[in-house]
């Protein structure tokens, strides 16, 4: 199939939002993560350049989502890599990661969570 | 270092169980996972057979997790995964698959969470 | 979709076995991984118990590994991970980890490989 | 930890470069991948952007892969994401996705391969 799945820890780096698409409901931010990296020349780990991801979600994780995430909340996203080109407002072309979340968890080495499983879950 | 990640979304199938080992709390539980595939003779989505996990959480994980993760939460797990080989009370030896998790959240593809950060997350 | 990737650096445990199903061919052996994980309590890197998949390729991969793919071979194996329950010779149930392959590769890390693509790659 | 673990398929899109940094063999190469995504509008698969990755290898895999990697050659990589921001030529920062890999193999769905295990692979 080609495609690229991905599970970062991150940072909700922008206020969520929460807008609909032909019906169905569709959820943006930007994701922030700064990972680890051992540095073979010095032996030691250092943190890396903080690296930012455009996170969507679509449907109930939407919903969900919506009320649940906040800017500066720690998260874990799963989901599918894109890359998106684009002309930037100076007319560069840049390149932006793209996930494409099956799902979103607050990050509980960072805090703790209280959860209500929805009416439809079918869980 | 030949070590296996893996990213599971599931349901919590037991109490979880915090306790200390050596002063460092622990949590463990044990992870349901219905996956879906593919069938190539029917050319349907099926059920596949329940998977179950052993989930073990160290340090804030663990101690974050215990008052936020209960039996029947639907959640994303990410780390380690291990087999252990254990004799069960029948006398048979068994295989155990466990993830040492590097982060759990609940699933919002599920439900709702309200998240409170860590006085000492330092995100 | 609620399905699990992983992707296992191992060893070929078995002779890979390619037939045909309803006129596809697949190819089945077994992998074996050894991971290395870490334990907190003496502070040292250990090798954990071997861990044993079935793998499964189908059509070009399949063909593709049939002449490609030896026992005792270094291969990297991506996939979908599937649990199958059943009862052995023993008639006890016991839990087989199985691996719908995405990709098989050998792996480099291991030693040298010369490539030749298929005339219909469309690479 | 927080480092992000990827497995991508693609086709190396330059000429492998080997060469050494403080006496450790070092190989680097660009690996181009064309994911294909669902469009939730359209109801059809269609190819994403071509996405293209830095990709490193370090010592065994190094040294074993220069001699059995070329521009052209599908492969899948496994390894640590890591984005690297830079000032190209035109003066513009542009952000790099780069892999520090932790395997290597040709990939087995495109072609065959004739293996070689390394004297010293300790397999």
């Amino acid at each position: 199939m080609n495609q690229t799945m991905i599970t970062v820890q991150g940072w909700i780096g922008t206020t969520p939002m929460l807008r609909e698409v032909a019906g169905v409901p569709v959820l943006n931010f930007r994701l922030a993560c700064t990972p680890r990296h051992f540095n073979r020349t010095t032996g030691a780990w250092v943190d890396g350049e903080t690296q930012w991801y455009g996170v969507s979600a679509w449907r109930r994780l939407a919903s969900n989502g919506g009320p649940s995430l906040h800017q500066g909340d720690p998260v874990v996203v799963h989901g599918r890599l894109d890359h998106r080109t684009y002309v930037n407002k100076s007319g560069v072309e840049v390149v932006s990661l793209e996930i494409d979340a099956i799902t979103i968890g607050h990050d509980l080495t960072r805090g703790v969570a209280t959860f209500v499983k929805s009416a439809s879950s079918g869980a």
